[in-house]
């Protein structure tokens, strides 16, 4: 049971109780998603803790057990001895700001065993690519980017996606150079980056594919893709993250365009569109077995366009692309 | 310019300089809204830190100085003699949790400005009204209730809806007796309760209708319509927000269903889709002029049906029902 193995690991760390309110966390804890206001409460008899509305649906799914919401000036009397919080944003810029953050430390333990993935996650994470990659082949380009967007997250709602994983990129043209452009009312142009993902079960997917239509965009698209394949080639248990990041970066650096490479090779997924390990130059650590990461390099030419190829592999002595029954290169028409 | 406006309000709480960092509130005070790590300082000469992904669209866009995001550790030296946070739930619970959180306040400055809407807000308000108003004419309801959900949120998509305000919810049949129902994969039945939104330039809609077809749905349909009139009636500035809700309240329990109306009448919303302030049977307060609420009773037999009708009002002597325009009963098919 996670509580335990949580439980475990805490008291290694000198911590007798966790306060968790992450929804995530709640969800990858007791396999149940709040749909409102929440907490769980770890220690050796973990309690759920719900509102009103969330109540029978948490009785009938929750593995462990639920109680009523108590009030906020009441939850200190609900944790036993050294408490721990979860690892949040919020948190650290508290724990910077402050002079002196009381009794509290905060433990990425939950964060650090969602790193590697159980056969049930790895089986989300898997209908959920499912859904992404059929959906593609629904995109309709012949419109605005916004067209395009509503056409992929149509086809992803009505075969079981909660909601997308994030707001569907669709940068075509001009827009493409920038990773995070948003997806606007324009004419869909050549090339096109569409950056898209499901939601199954609340676990994510997350794929990137370049839509491609003259010979100095295959140059390249080419050349992302040589990229992309240097990294995924060595990705295995052991494999420091960074020298994945490098060799990615590497290929792209050797043909002169190191400089428009502006972000981290890849990342982790899964009930978080981003979670640990960050695939980076700068990343400390090693891949591990069922680790779930992206492989997402990218070339971005300021003024002229972009390229993005993303997939996602299950980290194994024989790692598998998830996403390897869709084609990197696929067919379009304006 | 809104960041003095806050800071005499911070002085008035004896507080030098507040940290920024939810996204809504960047927005709210800097009109831009960043897509990646972002916080913004409010003191006699405020900043805004930016991602380098965000730098050039911040700078083109925000009212305020840009500048690169420090490290975390630095974040305390850009901040000058006492400190404020925002208002957040991870702050509550640490503030339960903590025997001391050091020198550091809460303030809610800027979730009480958020309240009442400028002319600006009100005007984006209404277009994401407008998105949201003409999306549920294209709903389908011959299929599932996921499928008729994702009808509706691809018209909102493809007319400017960045996306859904939040999870788009369709409710049928005895599935339409929890307020929170998940929007399911079964086949729609009747009655059907809609609760849907868009977001126009981050600013939210929230409207229900509930489409019925038999006398027993009618007949609570018209208790609840009579309850949510009763509650419009009275909402101008200065009346109190119990009020408010108890003129709902009030009509259900006469009719015999005061048990099943288990949330409140309405709440706020704007950049986010709950804000201040909540209209309930316990708060405190009252309505103010350009403050923009929903009025939404329901009433929810457990094993039989649900029924919600929800407006958007513009607080003002003569208020306004933003979404008058959306007929309180619409025709459908199954």
């Amino acid at each position: 049971m996670k509580n335990n193995e949580i439980l475990d690991q805490l008291n290694d760390e000198n911590i007798d109780s966790m306060f968790i309110f992450k929804p995530e966390n709640i969800k990858y804890i007791s396999d149940f998603y709040p749909s409102s206001f929440a907490y769980l409460i770890i220690d050796e008899e973990p309690v759920l803790y719900v509102n009103s509305i969330d109540k029978q649906d948490a009785q009938a799914n929750s593995s462990i057990e639920t109680r009523d919401i108590e009030k906020l000036s009441k939850i200190k009397d609900l944790l036993k001895g050294n408490i721990a919080v979860e690892n949040s944003l919020d948190f650290e810029y508290l724990k910077f700001l402050s002079d002196d953050i009381g009794n509290i430390v905060s433990s990425t333990v939950i964060e650090d065993m969602r790193t590697t993935k159980t056969k049930k996650e790895i089986t989300n994470i898997r209908n959920s690519i499912g859904i992404a990659s059929n959906a593609i082949g629904e995109i309709d380009f012949t419109s605005t980017e916004k067209y395009a967007a509503a056409t992929l997250e149509f086809d992803m709602t009505i075969n079981g996606s909660i909601k997308p994983a994030f707001d569907t990129i669709v940068a075509s043209g001009v827009r493409s150079s920038s990773p995070h452009s948003l997806t606007s009312m324009n004419r869909v142009e050549s090339p096109i980056v569409v950056d898209w993902g499901a939601k199954y079960d609340h676990y994510c997917s997350d794929i990137t594919r370049t839509f491609i239509d003259s010979e100095r965009q295959e140059e390249i698209w080419n050349i992302v893709l040589e990229a992309q394949r240097a990294a995924i080639d060595i990705i295995k248990p052991g494999v420091k993250l960074s020298d994945v990041d490098m060799a990615a970066r590497d290929v792209i650096t050797e043909y002169g365009y190191g400089e428009y490479f502006i972000h981290s090779t890849g990342h982790g997924f899964g009930l978080n569109i981003h979670e640990a390990p960050n695939v980076s130059y700068n990343s400390d650590g090693v891949l591990e077995k069922n680790m779930i990461v992206t492989a997402e390099p990218g070339i971005y030419i300021p003024g002229e366009f972009g390229v993005r190829i993303e997939d996602d592999i299950l980290v194994s002595n024989n790692s598998e692309v998830l996403t390897s029954s869709l084609d990197k290169k696929l067919d379009f028409s304006l």
